[in-house]
């Protein structure tokens, strides 16, 4: 299906095309921008409200600057539809986060106007405050550089130091304050009320009105006053104007707030502010879904990334289910953090500004005090849990594997070297699918297997995800579970819990010749492979290893004693994971074995449906099956 | 040496003893401990700087607190050693840092009192929220959590976390920031400009004085001008008072400046504070050196720990050298990288907080505006850096290995999946000596070599070190060079710069039966190793392997052609570490071969002198030639 763009949208090619048109024309582009949005992402998918939120500043930002020669960042760039569209990827739109299609985010390799791969949050101002720098560096005092970043990715710390450096810096550095009260979810913490405050006059501009118009009853008196009165006037300016603004503490000159549908006023300002050197803030206050009726009036976490919907009357559709499916392995988290919680009262969740995706919002909504949205803050959020810990507490600590590596030094420095019992729960380990490079789950095995005193583990099913979970609640150290984004295999989940003896493994199928040793969700690719096997006449074994750390020792004995041929599998990098936790094993313990490691490789791999990316890197069913053919043909001892 | 402590203090075992004290004496207790620690620095080496400064809050904390029942977390912690002599570790001061000893940080292990490990900058009020929401959560009212925490780990993103957190989760949490200008180096960026406007009164209390001042003079209009007149104090008070200032911003209660060094006036001021509910800030200021006239007066920065000295003179003791010694790998990197940016206009030096500590004060006296000092902000650190390499620009970004785990999420993300070519300088990899496990630089080699499109590195020596940095400064992609912390090998270190073929490594010593493969100084241990051990009989291989990633392949063809009995030996972890990418590529590549890798094993090793730790963990030159001969006497083919 093609999408078409309106009649002015189909002639912008470039923001060269844009420049063409009078500024007349500039609140129909947006309109059309929006619609071809909204068409595009109805039918194909995608992010949805975050990009509706920015239609205007898009079309403002590319009409005034000079693009790409000014450096534009986009924060996190979900909101960077628009922007795409607009410079050259109008008809590759359709591909959007599509397999071998372009990217849900800005990416240096797709365009010249991508200046910074973006995907995690808060990193946009450090990178724009290095371009801007660059050119200082270089003596070039026109180039401007932008960083567009939302209210959410404010409280994200590293936004905070750019700032603080930023301020005694002097550059051409212009951060645009995307303002929506949202991250994912409703946007958390002080930072988010002080901007309200401001935005909705409740103190800020409240008192800057009532002295400004306090101040003019003033004039009724002689001359002498006036002169004092100019004085306190100076006085109170400075002091509400300069001092009273978080942003002017840090040096950084405020602009502000701005309404961020308003095109024409903000291609005005911008116009202003490009002529204003030194490192400067422009608040603009945005709505997310704007301009779409359902998403304007409906729930904004669910219309950040709808799924496919009927785009007039607004339903987003639902899969057709004939049978009973198995549930999302979020939501068994979820619905089990609650229930271990209710049977102990030392139990806490931790989420940063992933309540939805994480499921941590079932239990936020049953025990208010006891779930947290910290904000987009995974440093705060470990180091939060850990001093929780000290008091006797058992926080579960949920952090998507790729959002935790921005508190990997928290992880080690405050959580294990203290042996602190807090569980990370690492979602969305593993491809993430369509979110790309940028989100895959793809290095936790190898950078939490280092860390002493911590236990890695990783369930096949969701009846072994209740089971370490209950197993974690009860264990006095770190303990890290990792699990995929999506559903898993057990339409009938709700099982007994029970412990599992930490380090333990178990037998999936017994079997000759190659022994396939699996951790995790993938397992049951080479339940599917071992099946397909047998009807060839293979006979592999099989185990789930469970854990990475600490390895199931007995196990591996009788592996070893009884296999010359091993296959690991693992949805995670090769190099230095699970399978490679097992060859350390077999050499400290003078074992000899052929052993051939499944996983993902050491290169950047880009988005896709898991499947997709799993076969790719050969480790679906079908790649475990050839992998043990392989191995199965070859002659023992053929070692140089 | 035995310190004696004077009259008070040798009565205060525990804070107990101090609480007998009467208010007046608290003076003498505070010159007592002064006196105290500069006795047993002088002697016995330490931090010296950051506990004198704080010497009186020390007092005044424990005096007014129910410690330990009341939570008080240090920042970084080199500035509790007076915490330390007050709950019952002066006995044991002199052991201080020393192998054995007690840790020159807090450590939860070693007190009650000490309530959170600290070593990094910035976790002291997530960490002490944690503990006041668990306070809050176990209805327990009464509770005191205080974090002090210096102005240079205020820059710390994860600081700004915390605080936007605190603002909305109405604990009984205390901030007391210690504000003395300085981290390590003096503290940068807006911030601190902003604090010290604050206490020199140039702009906050100047505003608020002049406008109360001009206020005033309006007394002398009639009646109903007064009534305007008070409306307008009052909405002048709650913009200046209340907004004004950025922690009020974030909805913490501002208290201060007060004088730090008044340790009377302080415990008054602790004691209202323990009454007042709720997250609020007490703003402290204090000095570095305070009551030491040779700190106070000279650079604070060499004050911070300036090894043995002479306590009435102020003469810090150099180590008398009678021949030429070979240089410290800091100054190689300082001096080296000024040599390649003046022939280079690409190259720009970056440090976060760390210019003495790396040596990159050198570059930045040469040339300002190419060698920056971000702040304690490893994340912006590496970011800004990333946006300078889009630029063009050549960034050399030197953290210290522990610290680097704070940025990891920015070295994927920002850097190497968008293979840009920033290099990285990790200083004091390996062990970090009387620093302890929150110094140490452990894990490096595994974290950084799961990541795709990393050069991994690692100098034998000076000569090295300058070649690797000249080869990476030709690179275009990211490029990692670890070094330890201290002295290398060679007087003779200014030799003409070599590029080094990416991935190739060298050999040091011919040999047979075994080989010994090294990355990094750590193979002049193996030097001294197979010097003995060719007195003895043997005759070991060595390399020198320089890359972890890529490994010299073709070297290792030839290795494990001629060998089948292979040690590895590395200054950092050994899971996932490079004896483990060693196996790795044997297994891949076919290859059988007994490898025994030597290196810091899966457990918290403590503080101590590099060399001992080295040889409590076997990769001294002992254990080296240990493990030779130990596999030289195994019998080939002695496998399972």
């Amino acid at each position: 299906m093609i999408i078409k763009p309106g009649k002015l949208l189909s002639q912008i090619d470039s923001p060269a095309d844009l420049k063409k048109l009078p500024k007349e024309q500039l609140v129909q582009v947006c309109d059309e921008l929006r619609q071809f949005i909204i068409d595009n992402v109805s039918v194909y998918g995608g992010h949805f409200g975050a990009s509706l939120g920015v239609v205007e500043l898009t079309v403002a930002l590319h009409y005034i600057l000079e693009t790409p020669e000014d450096q534009l960042v986009w924060d996190v760039g979900h909101q960077a539809y628009g922007h795409k569209i607009l410079t050259g990827r109008k008809e590759a739109f359709h591909t959007n986060r599509i397999y071998g299609g372009i990217s849900g985010f800005p990416k240096r390799k797709e365009s010249e106007y991508d200046t910074f791969g973006v995907g995690h949050s808060s990193t946009s101002i450090s990178a724009a405050l290095g371009m801007a720098y660059a050119s200082k560096y270089k003596g070039d005092k026109k180039k401007q550089h932008v960083a567009v970043i939302g209210d959410g990715s404010m409280t994200g710390g590293m936004a905070f130091e750019a700032m603080n450096h930023a301020g005694v810096l002097d550059t051409n550095l212009l951060i645009i304050l995307n303002d929506n009260c949202m991250a994912i979810d409703p946007n958390v913490g002080a930072l988010k009320d002080y901007l309200t405050d401001i935005t909705t006059s409740r103190t800020y501009n409240k008192v800057k009105d009532d002295v400004w118009h306090i101040l003019g009853k003033f004039s009724k008196f002689g001359s002498s006053a006036q002169e004092i009165l100019s004085k306190v006037e100076g006085a109170v300016k400075s002091a509400v104007l300069k001092q009273s603004n978080l942003f002017e503490s840090l040096n950084l000159r405020y602009f502000g707030p701005v309404d961020g549908h308003d095109v024409n006023h903000l291609a005005e300002v911008l116009a202003d502010l490009k002529n204003i050197p030194g490192p400067k803030i422009l608040h603009c206050v945005t709505m997310k879904g704007k301009g779409y009726g359902p998403a304007e009036n409906g729930d904004q976490t669910t219309w950040h990334a709808p799924g496919l919907f009927d785009k007039v009357t607004g339903e987003i559709y639902k899969k057709t289910v004939t049978s009973p499916q198995p549930p999302k392995y979020q939501d068994v988290f979820g619905h089990t953090l609650v229930e271990l919680a209710k049977a102990d009262p030392r139990i806490m969740g931790i989420t940063p500004a992933m309540p939805s995706g994480s499921s941590l919002n079932i239990m936020m909504a049953e025990m208010p005090d006891r779930a947290i949205d910290v904000g987009i803050a995974e440093q705060h959020a470990v180091t939060f849990s850990a001093g929780l810990a000290t008091q006797g507490l058992k926080p579960f600590c949920n952090i998507y594997s790729t959002f935790m590596q921005r508190a990997y030094d928290q992880v080690i420095h405050d959580v294990c070297l203290q042996n602190l019992p807090v569980v990370f729960c690492l979602d969305r380990a593993g491809f993430a699918g369509a979110d790309g490079p940028t989100h895959h789950g793809a290095y936790d095995i190898p950078f939490f297997r280092c860390i002493p005193n911590m236990v890695v583990s990783a369930p096949m099913d969701e009846e072994e995800l209740r089971n370490l979970m209950f197993t974690a609640s009860k264990f006095e150290g770190p303990f890290s579970i990792r699990y995929p984004r999506g559903q898993g295999v057990m339409p009938d989940w709700k099982r007994p819990m029970r412990e599992i003896p930490i380090g333990q493994g178990r037998i999936i199928r017994e079997g000759e010749d190659v022994a396939i040793l699996t951790i995790g969700h993938i397992g049951n690719y080479a339940t599917e492979a071992t099946d397909a096997l047998a009807k060839e006449g293979f006979n592999p074994a099989h185990y789930d290893m469970r854990f990475v750390k600490p390895l199931d020792e007995s196990l591996l004995h009788e592996i070893f004693s009884k296999f010359k041929k091993v296959v690991t599998v693992e949805d995670g990098a090769v190099m230095g994971g699970f399978g490679t936790a097992v060859l350390e094993w077999m050499m400290d313990h003078g074992y000899s074995a052929q052993v051939k490691r499944l996983g993902i490789p050491d290169a950047v791999i880009e988005h896709g449906e898991q499947l997709q990316l799993h076969h790719e890197c050969g480790f679906d069913p079908e790649g475990i099956a050839n992998a043990v053919k392989e191995l199965a043909e070859v002659k023992v001892g053929s070692f140089h």
